[in-house]
């Protein structure tokens, strides 16, 4: 047999990862064997994946359009609402042009692959999501790694008009943001490209939920390639890739995950454009997330554990050891609160946590009986 | 600036794609600026994207759940609709395990991804589809390319105990199968693994619509790697990899865009399940299906065009060069009539084709409309 599927090693190190039998989830409550759990491990950050607007939006274009798109989207498969949603998300980020993927996975892949040749250099931040990591990796461009939101070591490896620079808004395992506008100072001076992922920063930071750029008093151009995705604060699932109008249309045809990919259901994209357009307005829902974090990291500010420095829905507990983290968050568990234990390989070696999560749709007592049980447990 | 975006170069080959302006798409029609056209462009197979009990299952799915998983599949977003999918995909398939994805394109990279490495060998046939190639193509992997369909190539290219093969079930731009027979011998001689992605055959063909394998009389395990999408018979969108337990078990812990993506939404989830229980009794649209199929090949069987051997439901008629081919595709248009006109790099250079889809959505009327529009435009 020419591979081997073995997971011993995986194993011994208690690395082993398996599907956890989970009922259903919704944006504050998971189920589980018939018990009921807080959930402190979901990407709804702003607690949308159930909101009435979103439901109503996916049933009428069900209705009009049926549930695929059933054809790629240079075929057939682009309609009326894939263009609202391309037109509402150019105006919401004061992009040129977007156009949409399946998953952010595909829209990081069709970027990289689609703009970088072995002449290129593509660097970036250490803790860059997966999907960008694996695109480098398998790109033939010369991948440069630099420490996370380390300035100083990515401009001591830029070389002048080489190729993208590319970070993260809001980092997904940490929480934290990068230095947007030392960033794109770095980018200018070099003359290389800029692209942010923003997956996690998109709907909660910024003005109307802009992100991180916003956040961080930039306006969007400042970046040649604007990432984010739908699967987090906006409630669905998949991704968009925007810039210039160039930039859209020459991924129009070499983007190869785009061209040969059947496009988004029209009910997802109709979902999405119903959060978007909520998101764009729910200054009380990003202001009661705000209070939550500031509560939490408050009421965790004694415990013996590393709480890392963010000020965003992800709100990361590093323990160290795996063992100790599937220990604490089981007993976590055992309190009715559920929380992601992060262990390598997605994080790196000796720094497992609970990835812990808050959404608007938390309450105050919800996060107060989180801090408690992290009290008791510790 | 260290990209070049300029597309002046398939501009000035006729080769630019540009996203068509489609108001919407179903089954069998499709709008634009008004006006209606018969639909010969898309992958809804036997017409369910329309299906009310897709449609239902969706609504309910969305209430039960909400609108996305927003979590990745090993934190929390694997939920009671996704296991009830893949359990249906398994007993319908014959398969031992199964794991879902967000798209095939996404399926194809993650298997090849984590199962190659440097000393491996990937045997494909030269008009697999792009997501094969390119995977194929970003692997450290040796991959070898053997003429469409031809075994006595890929005998002679075979090492022993090496690598995969993969081949698809139904070519997707011309319609035509693969000998699945001999691939099986030649895997189990060669002792290689093999895999299928049988993206166009599954609904279409076979016992219950169970695909290539089941058409040609073989059994699902002939294969190691079961691969199909839920975005054309099935009416909806997305993916899947099956094969033995450990197979699915390791692609769980190293097929990285599964364990680095939102989980598929809940919604199509439940519209694909009811996609699978309404293919498996869907004999009746098959029928007609395969009626459509010989009418339409009698029909334009008099053409100075070269109509690919094909018995399923996409039907390419070859015109060669790409202008006449994009002249031809409107003369149907100005009779209510839409097809795709695909030209390299889609398919190779000289072999520019419309690509015909048939739907059990259909009526044989429509099918007569169009054999009556190619004979008037040629």
């Amino acid at each position: 047999m020419p591979f081997n599927l073995s997971l011993a090693e995986r194993e011994g190190a208690g690395l082993k990862r398996t599907l956890p039998v989970i009922e259903r989830v919704d944006g504050r409550r998971l189920y589980v064997d018939g018990e009921q759990y807080l959930n402190f491990a979901g990407n709804d950050y702003l607690g949308l994946s159930r909101a009435p607007e979103l439901l109503a939006a996916a049933e009428q274009a069900a209705r009009h359009y049926g549930v695929g798109a059933v054809a790629s989207p240079l075929v057939v498969g682009h309609q009326a609402i894939h263009r609202e949603l391309e037109a509402e998300l150019c105006d919401w980020l004061g992009l040129e042009a977007v156009m949409l993927f399946s998953s952010g996975f595909s829209a990081n892949q069709a970027v990289i692959k689609a703009l970088l040749g072995k002449e290129h250099s593509l660097w970036q931040d250490r803790l860059n999501h997966a999907s960008l990591q694996e695109a480098g990796l398998l790109s033939p461009a010369r991948m440069v790694r630099f420490g996370h939101n380390d300035m100083n070591a990515l401009e001591a490896k830029l070389k002048p008009a080489a190729g993208l620079i590319v970070s993260e808004g809001v980092f997904s395992m940490d929480g934290d943001t990068a230095p947007w506008p030392e960033l794109v100072r770095l980018a200018r001076v070099s003359n290389n490209w800029l692209m942010i992922d923003d997956a996690h920063g998109l709907g909660v930071l910024g003005r109307e939920g802009r992100g991180t750029l916003n956040e961080q008093g930039l306006a969007p151009n400042s970046v040649n390639i604007f990432m984010g995705t739908f699967g987090k604060a906006l409630g669905v699932s998949g991704a968009f890739v925007g810039g210039s109008r160039a930039l859209v249309e020459y991924l129009h045809n070499f983007g190869r995950s785009y061209i040969y990919s059947t496009h988004l259901p029209p009910p997802q994209a109709a979902a999405v454009l119903a959060g978007v357009r909520l998101v764009r307005q729910a200054d009380d829902r990003r202001a009661h997330l705000r209070d939550l974090v500031a509560r939490f990291r408050a009421g965790v500010a004694g415990l013996p554990l590393q709480l890392l420095p963010s000020a965003t829905a992800i709100q990361p507990l590093v323990v160290g050891e795996e063992t100790a983290t599937l220990k604490l968050a089981d007993a976590l568990k055992q309190q009715g609160l559920w929380t992601g234990a992060i262990r390598p390989p997605t994080v790196p070696k000796g720094s497992a946590r609970l990835r812990i999560t808050l959404s608007a749709a938390h309450t105050r007592a919800d996060v107060q009986r989180l801090i408690d049980a992290l009290h008791s447990a510790l």
